[in-house]
């Protein structure tokens, strides 16, 4: 059966919820025998009803006067009865899969609201790709609020992206429904400097009473972050620290814990409640980026619940940092994060708190899921053509491209270091050799090439760049998820295989692919935008699993690799990035030289 | 020097605010040395200076980078740095003072923020009244949030007050940028029966995204209540007991702890609290309606966070009650209700938390108080003489008019009894001497006749009953400032002293008097809208103390008798009360005879 919504504003049922929850006229669906996560008093109350009318709770307690002949009794066998997470800060394409398909991953795992960053597609077709994943989200019993992307490209003058946003595109989408705030404004250094376009976006945010998110990525809490803070800017999932986490929430801005495929920040900055005993209303659970693999093993907002627990959070606080928390950090509770009157019946069924594993899931008062899978069909979303053919390079791509000419026998190189599961890079320097008058990969000091091409149909210009800590023994790699002008990245230790990794996303209309030898050993199309599969997310996984298993042939020993070289580009983090325009120094933000000297 | 407001909205100044915690401009002012109560993470930190620039805090921490030349430096001397407290609910009216009086009186209290319900001045002149409230409330260094009047009059049907309020009335005010929400929704009977008026406005409300408060005043949480907050409606200040605050916490309903003049609820609903241990982020704490005398013996907002400490809270969760909560609770947190780079610089310097004196008050980074006195005057608003003569009687009152006839020797009658220090009356049965064919007060039986008359040019009709627990021994009272129609209220001993009163407040345009044996013992003059003195704040003071004398004159021993009086006519509170309509049965709500047989 194809899934239909039956959400309905509250102002639109306030009669029937009053009366409803009085028995003068039945509900629609009444729990019975749960155990309710009370996540206003922070308690658990044993034998409680819950029915619900029109989607929405109209009582919770005893509940039998509201039970009439068309009412449906479910029995909750004493389970907890959790509220639907709230998930404060996604990319949904950092799981390469559609909205769709996103949601019937994540829905079985208890998130049955995201606040979406539609960052990545932003970077490749602007306002139209976003009002896209929009429309898609519309639809899902995944409840899609959407932040409008504020730094597109991220790094302006450094980079190339497919579109660009400024003021105006703001002001514009500030109007739309959907909107509930302003995107991770990676642009701290703008905001710190007084940047007038920076500045008009956050403005015209604030002026439309929405919620300016941030991003401040610095460990720095004294001077800085409070600048940031204080030009309204209300919430950050980049503290990785106890303290970076402590000083957000102590600061009054909602410090979101992010526990993603790649990095898993909630080990630490869990500390900052936990040794610290501090009222724990400004700390919200987020995944940020996940991989299909996490959200099809691990889970997605049950999981970061789950693993707060095991950190040594009470599991009540633990949901509230997923639930009233987030709802409260984005304006929503009155109909949102917790399970009472009035609010939308997102309820999640749990045997069993510390396991966290979600046996039902409701969504406005329907059971959308059960034991992990999806009751419903999801009609796909279709994507217009423009979506779907995305990349434009300017000419096939050869070998010659990733020469990096050098003189002398051999060259103090920037090289920019990888860490496991981390964000940051470091900016190192290392003595490589110099052959023919060129520099190569070398496997002894395991320095790959890397290159971003500019596939957006723009100068088709390249930077080139040597990268260190993902062990390659030979091949190429290639990616169209590229952070975040997602241009075409390619990582390589012979310049043949480069090319042929370039040029094989180029004819599939972008994805991620892994070569030796001048043979495709695995290949992960990504159609839409170059950034997510029109597949389910099943396939999804075993094919990110086969890439990863190359990335393995290739001598590569990380954790989800692929998640690690997309941020390569990136040059909003610390500490050297490449980008289409070259070797980019993101602590000081400027342009360098990949030889020293 | 007079006060004028240097206030700005957030998205004007944030490049200014992100450069001043910088140090890259100067702070306007800087305090060093405080010990700041942090209501995000509900801590103490010592050793703290806050930097501020545009009236708005910039910075929480070291400040010493952000004094320039012009900085003014204020040493805290150690003081706790306290937010400006936040009243949720709050009828200016009450006070008896104007808006600017009340200012006057409660910012040494600490009180920078009120949520008020213009709800008395609305029954007199409806939607223009709620205007000149706003309009005076607009230039203070209070900030002044209003509430929407939503029943007015209270019980149509039951009653006639000058004016009357319905959904078209509430559209229009939602469009009013200094309209933050729905006022008390007194009419819960007509929310849980589904009246479609009622409906209507609470729908308007959230239509616009505002706030719909509450006012439930029954002691039932497991059916009626959980209608009333299924319709949207999201706070509530008439829980009384420990388990009704509770219930509404658990409900996500905030729980507005009510300590006026003449309620004081604080110890025992604070017991939700203290005895259970719950997360406190729904519990507010509220005057809801003080006197004079009150705001300038005891306090206003600093006594009520007093009393919660004195009950075992702890003194920062305490101080949330009346900050950080009530932001949350009306979605003003951006702005106001802690100390945090970009609130508004509302800061109190304390020097201990459980006497909680304020020394000094800080409003929009400018100290506006200093050790209970205001340091600005404040230019006085000039209400129209509409306002100013708002009693309009069909003809004088005579003590035949207060003639209660019946047959027989006696009667059993119906009498409203009134409990000290409580909103609630019962519905007493009392069986009544019969005299000459009348039925007269009596001191043996305590029993005093009631009379309420409208008096807004209206039907000029009267409805009488009588009154038990008052004690006095002769002459009469009467007041224009009667719950919630504020028609013509006397009590009396004799039917002459009745009419001198009702004809001597006829004369002065309303107010509060004492008579005995002919003679006018005392007058209070509340010439604006028969509700307000023009007088400062401590004459009042003065005058109402010299009538709470005449009182007790005439024998009566309850503290702030007025306050009981004036509720006798409000037929939305149990249980039995008489409006210029007649005897209303509040709990079945229906007309009684004064003689049941």
């Amino acid at each position: 059966m194809v899934y239909q919504t039956n959400r309905r504003p509250l102002w639109e049922v306030t009669t029937d919820l009053a009366l409803a929850a009085q028995g003068k006229i039945s509900a629609d669906v009444v729990i019975k025998n749960g155990r309710l996560v009370n996540v206003h008093t922070a308690e658990i109350q044993a034998g409680v009803d819950v029915a619900i009318k029109h989607g929405r709770v109209v009582l919770v307690g005893r509940a039998d006067h509201t039970i009439g002949r068309e009412t449906l009794v479910i029995d909750a066998g004493g389970c907890y009865l959790v509220p639907g997470f709230l998930d404060g800060h996604i990319h949904v394409e950092s799981s390469m899969v559609t909205v769709t398909e996103f949601a019937r991953a994540v829905i079985p795992c208890g998130t049955t609201t995201i606040f979406m960053d539609p960052h990545e597609i932003a970077n490749v077709l602007g306002l139209e790709g976003i009002r896209l994943m929009m429309e898609e989200g519309e639809r899902l019993p995944l409840k899609v609020f959407t932040t409008m992307p504020s730094c597109v490209p991220a790094a302006p003058g450094f980079e190339d992206a497919g579109a660009s946003i400024g003021p105006e595109e703001i002001r514009e989408a500030m109007t739309w429904p959907g909107i509930i705030g302003l995107g991770e404004m990676m642009n701290f250094p703008g905001v710190l400097a007084g940047n007038p376009l920076v500045h008009e976006e956050i403005q015209a945010t604030l002026k439309a009473n929405k919620v300016v998110t941030g991003h401040y990525s610095v460990p720095e809490t004294e001077v800085g972050l409070q600048g940031y803070i204080a030009a309204g800017i209300s919430s950050c999932h980049e503290a990785t620290r106890a303290e970076d986490a402590l000083a957000r929430m102590r600061l009054g801005m909602y410090a979101k814990m992010r526990e993603g495929s790649a990095w898993q920040d909630v080990k630490a900055t869990i500390k900052s409640i936990t040794e610290n005993r501090v009222d724990s209303r400004y700390a919200v659970l987020v995944s940020d980026d996940t991989h299909p693999e996490t959200l099809l093993t691990l889970g997605h907002l049950n999981h970061v619940v789950r693993r707060a627990i095991q950190e040594g959070v009470d599991p009540v606080r633990a949901i509230q940092m997923a639930t009233i928390n987030p709802a409260q950090c984005f304006g929503v509770s009155r109909d949102l994060g917790s399970i009472a009157p009035g609010r939308c019946a997102d309820i999640l069924f749990v045997p069993d708190l510390a396991d966290m594993k979600v046996e039902r899931v409701m969504v406005d008062g329907t059971i959308v899921s059960e034991k992990g899978r999806v009751l419903f069909d999801l009609a796909p979303f279709a994507y217009p053509a423009k979506a779907r053919r995305s990349v434009h390079l300017r000419s096939p791509i050869t070998a010659g491209n990733f020469t990096i000419a050098a003189h002398g026998g051999k060259a103090l190189a920037r090289v920019i270091e990888v860490i496991e599961a981390r964000v940051g890079t470091l900016h190192r320097q290392v003595e490589v050799p110099v052959e023919d008058g060129e520099i190569r990969s070398s496997v002894e000091l395991d320095v790959a090439k890397v290159a971003c091409i500019e596939r957006h149909g723009g100068p088709g210009n390249m930077g080139l760049g040597l990268v260190r800590g993902f062990h390659l023994k030979g091949g190429a790699v290639a990616s169209t998820v590229a952070h975040d002008s997602h241009n075409l990245l390619v990582v390589g230790m012979n310049d043949q295989d480069m090319a042929l990794a370039a040029n094989t996303l180029a004819e599939c209309g972008g994805g991620m692919v892994v070569v030796r030898d001048g043979r495709v050993l695995a290949l992960l199309p990504l159609p839409i935008a170059g950034l997510m599969s029109d597949r389910p997310v099943e396939e999804v996984r075993d094919m990110v699993a086969a890439l990863e298993r190359a990335w393995k042939e290739l001598g590569c020993p990380l954790v989800s690799p692929f998640m690690t070289m997309a941020l390569l580009s990136l040059p909003v983090i610390p500490e050297l990035r490449v980008t289409n325009r070259g070797l980019v120094d993101t602590v000081n933000f400027r342009f360098v030289d990949l030889v020293v000297k």
